[in-house]
């Protein structure tokens, strides 16, 4: 039993994680793309092209939700089930599978050092690990059922039969949840602008999703643990309280913002609910209670923003990852104050983290900005609906001005490619590239440079 | 006469650089808002406010030349003479002061540590680096007067008198060489657009300005050794490529993407220039042959973008700044291989300076899209429009399309903390803020965050 165990961990640590994290990428939209392809999944409305499907998989598999097809005039009860499964396997999956790979590689070092619920509960070996991932895709289907449930009771008001109700219900809450963004209505929540029920139900998924994988085993860790003395990991700190900031500067500046515009003349509480809700959606959930071409520049500018942020690490959400902007703003602060090493709760955060989230934010901004560039060229929009595009993909949000279904093929290879790293992540992609041969050990004299 | 130099360099030490080189840079601006508000300088046109005054004082300290009036119906003969001297004194001022400031304070380690020039020369005091510096702004007026009597010269074929011709000669002279972008022909350069000559002297000027201090320094160096022997700092290579390499990406960038557009039915050499003297002058020149509204979508970006880079620390310009550029590149290059230390001809980057470099490129992104989201709430304009002039004022180049007299009182503001900012440079900048405490000296543990 020691040997069989060892010598599975020895096979998975031959294997670099990020091969692991891509290839089961990969793997997942061929699936996709076989399964959207299958003529019972779609009407027959002729126009279903190669890339349009490979589009619509890749959409769907990186849990982003932009369309180039109408999925509810596109798709038969078959397909969008289907599409519903994919959205499961890409988002749910890839967020176990990485989840699954960090506890294995990464955290390691930490769980010797502190005392991590892990090592508490003896779970430090593999089978222990594969048992918690397994508990916590438990965890996920129960609150997509529980959302089904509550959903598709509630939806019985707005449809004739039981079965339209808990079909919208079942959908729903599977988009929501699995932040996959796709919608069945047509018009993605506007239908439901003025039900806070709904939403409220929600936008429960969508952070349920977006908040991360290992932030839901501690919460549940927490609550297992009745006597007290349980401790939330650094990690689990930051990104929470970095999502719940970035929710409320979200949904306070689209106020602010949209006062005397879009907003202009509704209640307080209908002001509220469509700016926290856009707050909400914009961490990675996609789904819309209204068109935001609506909106003026400046919100549309800081929905941007907040898209290429995008959720936590080891959830179904895309973008740099809240950890990422976290650290990147604690760095400066530190620089600035001439310290050496960030402090936070009690903790020092490790400078190779503090370089990773360094190297992430660079990269993305030259993905994005390289992607912006290139789609100026190609496609005919405005300035605004390409960078909307491109932070959408990239954050694998879903939201759009409406561009998509128009793009040129060039613009959704470049869109696809956005939304397959903004799913991945970028320190995966990163590591993909990462030579085998070890790096030179000699060193040439230093020599100073002038900086900025 | 050792007790006295040793008290001056106490003194010296005691300032902190950036405080030095801000406060230099507000004496600049005061006495540059008083010598415009002359009645002297100005014709009386009535309508020159105080944030007038202040955004024309601002530009020209900073050497960007964005201009809310027009420089060549505002200022009287005596005025114009006057912006060249706030140019100079802004440009090549600041530029003296801070190489002077980073050869006393930075360079000091690099330079115990390798065979400088300067060691080599026995230049390493306070009194030989104080030598050097007035030797450059002997050079640098050496080259501005070499560009007055060639341009001068050459424009009597333009101009009636050889008044005319000298008085356009030298403002064109010093514009380019102080990089400080302003004219009095009402138009740029737009009226030399097919004379190669006076495009290719004011890009030897621009260049001139743009390069830095240091690399001008080092140039003369090299002439001065003339038994061979010479070698050139790990900073003259690294900006004198990226200048290079800016410079000529940028033109093959600008030919490719009008080529059907802009340059359509244009000669292949008109082509060239137009496409080369753009390029250039997105350095930080900021002269023009023509009206840059006029490109297309992905041309301006891709000049937004050089904009932004900028030109050589300690140089005329602005910007992140090659070196900070260079930097970047090459730490996102070396990260994905894994390799620890950035080597480069022979040298090893301190990794202090990685550290700064990237410090400086994320504060600028920071700044600038702050920027953007604040014009674009307080503006009218497209997208394009304001992330132009903001690139524009932060790398100090000056060009426009053509916003900048529309701008509201805030968006004046907001565009000359950019400039500032932008001139003064991001370090500079942030050192400001550092406080004297030292930083407390106990440790937390160390606990592993996820990234990306
Ligand atoms: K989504
Ligand atoms: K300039």
């Amino acid at each position: 039993m020691i040997k069989f165990r060892s010598l599975l961990s020895d096979k998975v640590h031959n294997l670099s994680p990020a091969q692991l994290i891509v290839s089961f990428y990969f793997v997942a939209v061929l699936i996709a793309v076989i399964l959207l392809s299958l003529p019972i999944a779609r009407y027959d409305t002729g126009d279903w092209s190669f890339i349009d499907a490979l589009f619509t998989a890749v959409s769907a598999v990186s849990v982003t939700g932009l369309t180039v097809v109408d999925t509810s005039t596109t798709f038969t009860v078959t397909g969008v089930i289907l599409i519903a499964f994919v959205m499961h396997f890409g988002g749910v999956g890839v967020m176990a599978v990485s989840t699954f790979i960090w506890l294995l590689f990464g955290r390691k070092i930490g769980l010797r050092e502190r005392r991590l619920m892990m090592l508490d509960q003896n779970q430090s070996n593999l089978s222990g690990i594969v048992k918690l991932v397994k508990q916590i895709l438990v965890l996920i289907l129960a609150i997509e059922m529980i959302g089904t449930l509550v959903l598709g009771s509630y939806f019985l008001i707005y449809y004739d039969t039981w079965q339209e109700a808990f079909y919208h219900g079942f959908f729903a809450a599977v988009s929501a949840t699995t932040n996959g963004g796709f919608d069945i209505t047509g018009q993605s929540l506007a239908p439901f602008a003025n039900d806070y029920f709904v939403q409220f139900i929600i936008m429960i998924l969508i952070t349920s999703g977006a908040i991360g994988f290992p932030v839901l085993i501690e919460i549940k860790e927490f609550f297992a643990h009745k006597n007290g003395k349980f401790r939330f990991s650094l990690f689990t700190k930051i990104t929470t309280i970095t999502f719940a900031f970035l929710i409320t500067i979200g949904t306070l500046l689209i106020i602010v913002l949209e006062i005397d515009s879009y907003f202009k003349g509704m209640s307080w509480h209908e002001t509220l609910f469509y700016a926290l809700f856009q707050s909400v959606t914009t961490r990675s959930g996609g789904l819309s209670t209204m068109d935001v071409s609506e909106f003026t520049l400046p919100t549309l500018l800081v929905m941007c923003t907040l898209m290429f942020i995008g959720a936590s690490p080891s959830s179904v959400g895309g973008g740099i990852r809240t950890t990422t902007f976290a650290l990147n703003i604690l760095f400066l602060f530190h620089f600035a104050r001439g310290h050496k090493h960030i402090k936070l709760f009690g903790r020092e955060i490790h400078e190779e983290d503090i370089i990773k989230s360094l190297v992430v934010l660079l990269l993305a901004i030259t993905i994005c900005c390289s992607s912006i560039i290139i789609l100026s060229m190609t496609e005919g929009f405005s300035l605004i609906q390409i960078v909307f595009e491109v932070c959408s993909a990239f954050g694998t949000t879903g939201l759009s001005m409406g561009i998509t279904p128009d793009l040129t093929t060039v613009g959704k290879l470049v869109i696809m490619s956005l939304m397959f790293i903004g799913r991945v992540g970028l320190l995966t992609f990163l590591f993909m590239m990462e030579s085998k041969r070890k790096p030179p050990k000699y060193h040439y004299p230093v020599e100073r440079v002038i900086i900025g």
